[in-house]
């Protein structure tokens, strides 16, 4: 089967949003196992649209529009759809009862435009929309002598994800030759590098079932596997086959499958070991914080974080040595284990990790470039300090200087004092 | 003069990467004054790929492309544009020499599929790119009786939009009838909902020349003031003008100009007044100090923040009672202010400023339901506390109640010991 997706609006057209939809439906149709070869975007024009839904039509057995499905003049997809299929508008029922219900339940006058919404080409069906008042459409049936759908959403991510994920499955089932569908696992790798991955991998990058594609996120791999799910069970066993033997190379560096986080993860293992964590930020400034605080139920094990951006801070409030901040600096080993035995002290934690770094643009110089991080880890198998220099502008430093923090505390928390011992001083 | 927009890649369509190419290109055409009716993507496959370019070059006068212009042999681009405009491929000794310059600068081999990169279509001329090996491709000339243009671009962001930054709008101007370029400016406020500058403006939002539209961002609303620059100086006269009127109407709640960020600002009010800042955060955990830290140079102002995360460390690290505690609870107006004195005590700042709410998903209850927050100021003219209710889900509470951090704090900087009496307990 294959598709094309159709996104409307003059606002996509004057670069006002990012099409955030059409990648979206991009990857649900691939997981669904449908062909995609175009995508088009275009305005809120009567003319334009229909020839765009023409083209696709006669391209495409199932075409995904995106928008102009609300009650404004400017909302065309309706008309340009019954127009390209040769339909008539009518007033669906359902759909007008679904159009009132919305704006008696927020108490709110249904304008006359607002009825416009429950108008649908003659045999199609209205898609219930449970976050804003445009249904769906749902048209299928014969044109130019060939079977064709027609699937229309609404351009509001928060009302067109829940309506794509409630029926673009059901509706590609519902087929007679049903596409068949991806399965696919991703196993996330965090303390290892794509390159080290590639080297390590490459055999298996180069299988073509399951496939084995990474992806290099913000201080992390992560490998996604495919197979096709022709049988559900078959295809588990052949991810399961691949996974173990990327355990067996590199099952040290993986963190978590699928949509696990290092945050949650981080925060199980210090659940299971009861054990309390404080951050000392400098460059970060809170971002690590708010990181290790991304997990829902944090407060479980995440006591605070001093955030001394001043030196007198790192003095005052950490008591970090005037000294140590004197003769090695705000950016050294020394002064980053003393900021996390800091921290360590001042909040009662059992794990005390600190950050400190020059994110830029300023600051850097010959022996310390803009870049260079160091990172304290004070635990109760003792304190060590690791040096790092991160690529890129402020932003990214400081992201990844936090993203760091995360994966040396992860180390630690499962490689024990061996990964203390691995500091580089 | 009408643009078409096609971006090249499979992983487009297979919904890997989002299209924030388009986005940005459409946006720096509408800037520039030309006409935009399509954006496609379509994937590595030559055959679709010169359809997609012969169509857009049937129905507009300029195509920009992005992506393809790689060494694999995935990467199609030249080679289309070279077939659908009829003209052979040569080796271009500029673009060659840029390649070659290329690896010899990093001390890499260039292996000989590089050498594909310095292919031009017969006449077009090679556009530097300045982050990366592929060139871009500029051709100008008759095709089908006449005059077309296509531009063709990298598919990296960090390469693609130095390159265009530094040609299109000068391949614009050389054209014989150049378009008229928008001349636009954006008024940044804060302290007000749209639906408030929607009531104050709606006048002026229906205006035609200058256009005024409004953007909801993250807590501020911009209004972007538009005109064409037919005569750049009696184009600024027409903005001045509504500037003036908005000014007039709302100037109070008008933090900044065009790329003015709200963190800047804050700052500038401190560095101005010589005043020292310090945070004290819960829900937030460290977020509202990345916000400030966003502007460089942050640190002659910023000394840090408590993230006390833990009622326990709100006591002994802020001084927070534990009776208040106790009986008003950690999302209160006493504990804010509490928290708010404590992190000026322990810090020595001249400013304090203190986030305490619930981001949820957990801890609600009826009387303080999720996304409730309370906001403590300790500041040379006094305390005050000022409650909020945010919707949305934790992450966006807790990226709301940072920025409302930053819009209390500067309408204390701007408003001075009448903001501290507005705070509703």
């Amino acid at each position: 089967m294959r598709a094309e997706i159709i996104s409307v609006g003059t606002e996509l057209l004057m670069g006002q949003i990012t099409n955030t939809n059409s990648r979206y439906l991009a990857r649900r149709l691939a997981d669904l196992g449908v062909d995609l070869y175009y995508m088009v975007t275009v305005g809120d024009n009567p003319r334009r649209l229909q020839e765009t839904l023409e083209t696709a039509l006669s391209r495409a057995d199932l075409v995904l529009t995106t928008g102009g499905l609300g009650p404004t003049g400017d909302d065309l997809t309706r008309e340009a759809i019954a127009a390209v299929l040769g339909l008539p508008l009518e007033t669906h029922p359902e759909a007008l009862a679904h159009v009132e219900a919305f704006f008696r339940e927020r108490g709110v006058e249904m304008t006359p435009n607002n009825r416009r919404q429950a108008v649908l080409p003659r045999g199609a069906r209205p898609l219930e929309n449970g976050q804003g008042t445009a249904p769906g459409i749902l048209w299928e049936g014969e044109w130019r002598g060939a079977h064709k759908a027609v699937l229309a959403f609404p351009g509001p991510p928060r009302e067109l994800i829940p309506m794509v994920e409630a029926h673009l499955a059901e509706f590609l089932r519902s087929q007679p030759e049903p596409p068949v569908p991806l399965v696919s696992r991703i196993l996330r790798f965090c303390g290892i590098g794509e390159s080290a991955v590639d080297d390590r991998l490459e055999d298996l990058f180069a299988g073509e079932d399951p496939t084995v594609a990474p992806y290099a996120k913000l201080g992390e791999v992560h490998l996604r596997l495919t197979t096709r799910a022709d049988d559900p069970a078959a295809a588990a066993r052949r991810l399961d086959r691949v996974e173990d033997e990327i355990r067996r190379r590199l099952g040290r560096f993986i963190y978590g499958r699928d949509e696990e986080t290092l945050s949650e993860v981080v925060g199980r293992h210090l659940k299971e070991r009861g054990w309390r964590l404080a951050l000392a930020e400098s460059c970060t400034a809170g971002l690590a914080g708010k990181r290790v605080t991304e997990a829902p139920g944090s407060s479980d094990y995440f006591v605070g974080a001093a955030v001394t951006y001043s030196n007198e801070l790192k003095e005052r409030l950490l008591g970090v040595p005037a000294k140590v901040l004197a003769e090695r600096g705000a950016v050294s080993a020394e002064t980053a284990e003393a900021m996390a035995a800091g921290v360590r002290r001042l909040t009662g934690a059992d794990i005390g990790v600190a950050i400190t770094g020059i994110a830029g643009p300023g600051g850097g110089t010959p022996e310390k470039p803009v870049g260079t991080v160091w990172f304290g880890l004070g635990t109760p198998d003792g304190a060590a300090a690791f040096h790092r220099r991160f690529p890129g502008d402020r932003d990214s430093i400081r992201a990844r200087s936090a993203q760091e923090a995360l994966v040396l505390l992860w180390l630690y928390l499962t490689g024990g004092r061996e990964v203390l011992e691995t500091s580089r001083r």
